[in-house]
């Protein structure tokens, strides 16, 4: 039996188009975001796909992007379950923060220590920052659990338990299963399903908007390694642009 | 301690619009729905309501107006439940059918008897008809136990359990629900919370986009029999409008 899983990271949000750092703040997806997600959804319904239960994460930008995509594909009444697990990483004490600016005043090194080190977390949000998600209800039940700042490494741990628990689960019986997520939740998932050692994540990024399908074998494993972008040509460029942020 | 209990009628569908009957046929929002479902999400946060889990149908159009809704009140990101117990009103042959036609074809006495009459429904849906659901995958649980046509009594039948096991459990846990739904699986369900006769149940029309909030008590009783619209004027032209459908 194999199992078919869909990821889709959120389209272009107001903070990407600002060039910020967002992490855990919530941001809107901007109108290309949205035209964004609805192209996802076209994409899906092109190639035949029928996602069958959507899991995203608590940021608005996923959800908005898993709602248009699931209305362009008229798939919108599916069952949803939505976790803190799949949220972005938590930029800590970068959220708020120019990328640009960000880079000059620190420097390339540090810059791409923070940006895709494996395992050096930012400095951490004061919960007093605006920028912090300290008194966030929908964190409530968090406590004082809450991340103020995350590395990809603790990404990943935090995620892997929803992995095997709930999005298994439902690969498990049979569903096609859409991730609505963000850069850093996805690329911790893609890490792990495709054996990627923590150097060389460092060099992958995923692109807004387009599906990308993992056909998984009994054991989870991926049948193609990578998996396969619904727009291959889109992807490839988007992903050059990812590459690039915070250059002019 | 006292619940707080949120309905919202979906905003104006293709098939309003254009004065169809539409029950379980699956139709989108116009342009004016989608404004309607943005400006009940508005009304939520000017009224300093903060929904805290959702639940829905299965049809597009009240998912969509819940979507709307919670986006504009910045709580997409609440947990969703959809059912098909929360579904409008299956309308059987009459779905598809223009109102004014069937109004003039079959007179004013049968016409207000399917739409007004609490026990008799309209002939069957034809399994073959362009207009019927039993081929579809969302209701596939369901089996041959699928309605084909219903009248209210039978919508308040299918749609009690879902109010004693799933609502009425989030109310005491203590949450703020938002049940976003139909014309007829709402009418069913202020009948039972107010206790409305078999009779009277006919001259209630519930509005679209527009929150109706009910205070219940320990034994979810209303506290204010009828509830309250967060828009009370503009409830009461609508209300004269729903009351005219098929008419010139």
């Amino acid at each position: 039996m194999t199992h078919t899983l869909i990821l889709l990271r959120h389209g272009q949000s107001e903070w990407n188009e600002k060039n910020l750092f967002t992490g855990w703040y919530d941001v809107n997806l901007t109108e290309k975001g949205r035209a964004e997600a609805a192209r996802g959804g076209e994409l899906l319904t092109e190639a035949g796909y029928k996602p069958e239960v959507l899991h995203t994460s608590l940021l608005t930008r996923a959800i908005t992007t898993a709602n248009l995509a699931l209305e362009a594909a008229g798939r919108g009444w599916i069952p949803v379950h939505r976790d803190w697990r799949l949220n972005e990483r938590h930029y800590g004490a970068l959220q708020g923060k120019d990328k640009a600016q960000t880079l000059a005043e620190f420097g390339e090194e540090q810059f791409m220590q923070w940006r895709r080190s494996y395992d050096t977390p930012p400095p951490a949000l004061d919960d007093a920052s605006e920028f912090s998600q300290a008194n966030d209800e929908r964190y409530a039940e968090l406590g004082e659990n809450a991340p103020r700042t995350e590395c990809l490494k603790d990404v990943l741990e935090r995620m892997l338990p929803y992995w095997e628990n709930e999005i298994k689960s439902d690969l498990s019986a049979g569903k096609t299963v859409l991730v609505t997520a963000h850069g850093n939740s996805l690329r911790a998932l893609v890490k792990h399903l495709d054996g990627i050692s923590d150097e060389a994540i460092a060099g992958l990024n995923i692109p807004t908007g387009i599906p990308l399908v993992y056909e998984l074998d009994e054991n989870f494993q991926p049948i193609t390694v990578g998996g396969t972008y619904l727009d291959p040509d889109a992807a490839a460029d988007a992903i050059k642009a990812v590459a690039n942020q915070g250059r002019k």
